[in-house]
């Protein structure tokens, strides 16, 4: 166990966390973002990171089923019950850590974030695996960072894998590619969306969600500008 | 009563389940499963099976109104309250019980479902009463035992009749027609869904009950592919 | 004040039924049938009516807020709060309970019936202000009083009038024209529905919502059969 | 610090007022008002305005988050948290309460009301950024002051704008223009509803949503009409 790591956050802080990703899990299920035993939340401070189970019903996570890794990926703390895995979604998790610093990483499957990948038409000029969708003209477009009324955000979205963990290159790159997105969607899947911390992580994730629900009900009101 | 059959389950586990079945049916009414006094649900341990009462409202279900069974269907401790009915689905469950060696079912009115069995156009090619709906290439498919991202799940939908225990015979046939599935849906009326404990049925509940909205959605939205 | 009748229910029933209409409002509030001051209950036990306030937000009363009233409608105890009024449905809720011994009426307005009152096209062969909507081949009918899998809910819609109370009549008349419903849908409006008792009453409304939200996503997914 | 101003409400009605906005916002949260860090809550007693924090969760608020102003923009007591920054909403809401004699304002992001405000096609015959939707025979206006069930209801929309605090121009003209309704809806963006009091203003948001709700349903059901 990495001692040195572990000490840049008291126990205090520790508690914290772990019963604040709990409580965040309880509220996804109640917005239909983790459905079965899908999606997840990470949370780092510092060189700490605290990462939800894999597998498992998410709204009803305890506090001690939190695992604790280092910026690498070792596990510094295990949950108390052992049967509990790692997500397969770490590496992804990671990815948001080392290339924009994030503070936290939320994994949604909302089915408004799904549907809207099917409304996808632009590609990336050069990445094959990459579609686009432009959002713009939405006050809630404030809310991601960087992005005003009259932006254009554009929300990557990678084609999904048959296994979890093979998304990683492909999300890199688009996180990569988009710098100014906080977010990257999932064809069929999902989305990965991150923020300085962990509130900021889930309005991000609120704002996308809201967007995607509007365009959505467009399309089926059969708008289509 | 059959103390030998009771004697597998000791008193806490006895009233672990009792207080879950409550639990889980506030949460079904909450999902939108079990309006009016529709849906229910059983759990088995070993050869002690309990169920839910049938024809009232399910949210409002206290541990003592719970049913126990043996695996032939004789009952071995009524509800406190005598006015309390066995549910007609209880030949549904053991289907369940026995065929595929269930430790839960579960059977939602859901809209989502019902809505889906209007999108069917395959049948069996055998039986006349079972149609089918073909799901692929969404992750949540994963979370369907035994299935992956790009595997296409069949959902095996039957023929409604106007008594329940009537589907018995038509839900064995498609059982046992299609072993993949861990669910049999019911044209016009809901969904059996089975797990191997009562958290996975669950899981397995919402799985299904949510790529059913992704399809009515997709329709609503005008997307045919 | 009129004792004989009030000692038909001693004051522990009285607290009861204060307390569920409470209770049940909040329900309704969630399911989004009394937004804004909208809908209501009135609860009925031998001849004493219990009626909650108009005009204020429904989530929101409390046990000593509600009327209780004798069957020709005089009030035999008033709110705490002389500032509330006593609904202009009253004459309506009688209806129910002079014509149909009903134990409990909810006024409803939920956007799925009200959706659903733009869907008919059949009228009454007499009265022109009745219109109708045939429901058949749904599971949740066997929920509404009297009605199979297989038979064909016939539910009347009146036409709304500028007065809430100026649709008594027409209610009446379609009361009396249609004796298989245990409820009369309001153009542009909501909907009466009564039970039994206030449990009957409610599964009976979530029964009927659950329908009219059933066939208007299937116009929504473009389903015309 | 403007004591005489202050001295209008005492200390239980000032800790009254921010518990209640908290509530309230905890309320529109479930409601899907105020996702991300949208939207907001001001409510005035005599020359004393509370108003919400702006870009922050509004779910999360505490009662000591609250800033309290005077009418003229003047704040008089800061939040403990000195992070908290005054909503730039705030001359919108100050709009109301010196045009309409308000008692409270509600800033909602609801995706009903921004879905509505795609599909008005009428403006304004002299201000080309205001455009109106008309509604009519729906029960529910009688739950918008001053209107019964046949008048029409002229919700008036304006353009949006980049910086929210540049709306309150034509924000102010649109109140003046349209003296019978207790909102006005910004296109792309939300919607500012007042009333003579929180309650009030609540339920007048209620019903105005509602009223979207259903017209934005009808669209995707086809209905034109």
């Amino acid at each position: 166990m990495n001692h040195s790591i572990l000490d840049q956050i008291d126990l205090q802080e520790e508690q914290y966390i772990r019963t604040k990703i709990c409580s965040m899990c309880r509220n996804f299920y109640r917005l239909g973002w983790v459905s079965g035993t899908g999606g997840g939340i990470s949370i780092r401070r510092n060189q700490v990171v605290f990462m939800a189970p894999s597998g498992v019903q998410k709204e009803k996570i305890r506090p001690k089923d939190i695992f604790i890794l280092d910026l690498e990926g070792n596990i510094l703390k295990y949950p108390e019950n052992q049967a509990l895995k790692l997500t397969e979604c770490a590496p992804l998790f990671f990815s948001a850590y080392e290339l924009r610093d994030a503070g936290a990483v939320i994994h949604s499957h909302s089915s408004n974030v799904v549907l809207l990948t099917f409304l996808t038409n632009k590609k990336h000029p050069k990445f094959d695996f990459i579609y686009e969708y432009h959002f713009t003209r939405l006050e809630m477009l404030k809310g991601i960072q960087g992005h005003g009324y009259l932006d254009t955000f554009v929300l990557p979205i990678i084609e999904n894998t048959p296994k979890e963990c093979d998304l990683t290159e492909s999300l890199r790159i688009a996180i990569q590619e988009y710098p100014k997105s906080p977010a990257v969607a999932v064809k069929d899947h999902g989305i990965y969306v991150w923020g300085k911390n962990e509130d900021h992580a889930k309005t991000q994730a609120e704002c996308i969600d809201y967007i995607c629900e509007i365009e959505i009900k467009k399309r089926m009101m059969g708008i289509r500008y």
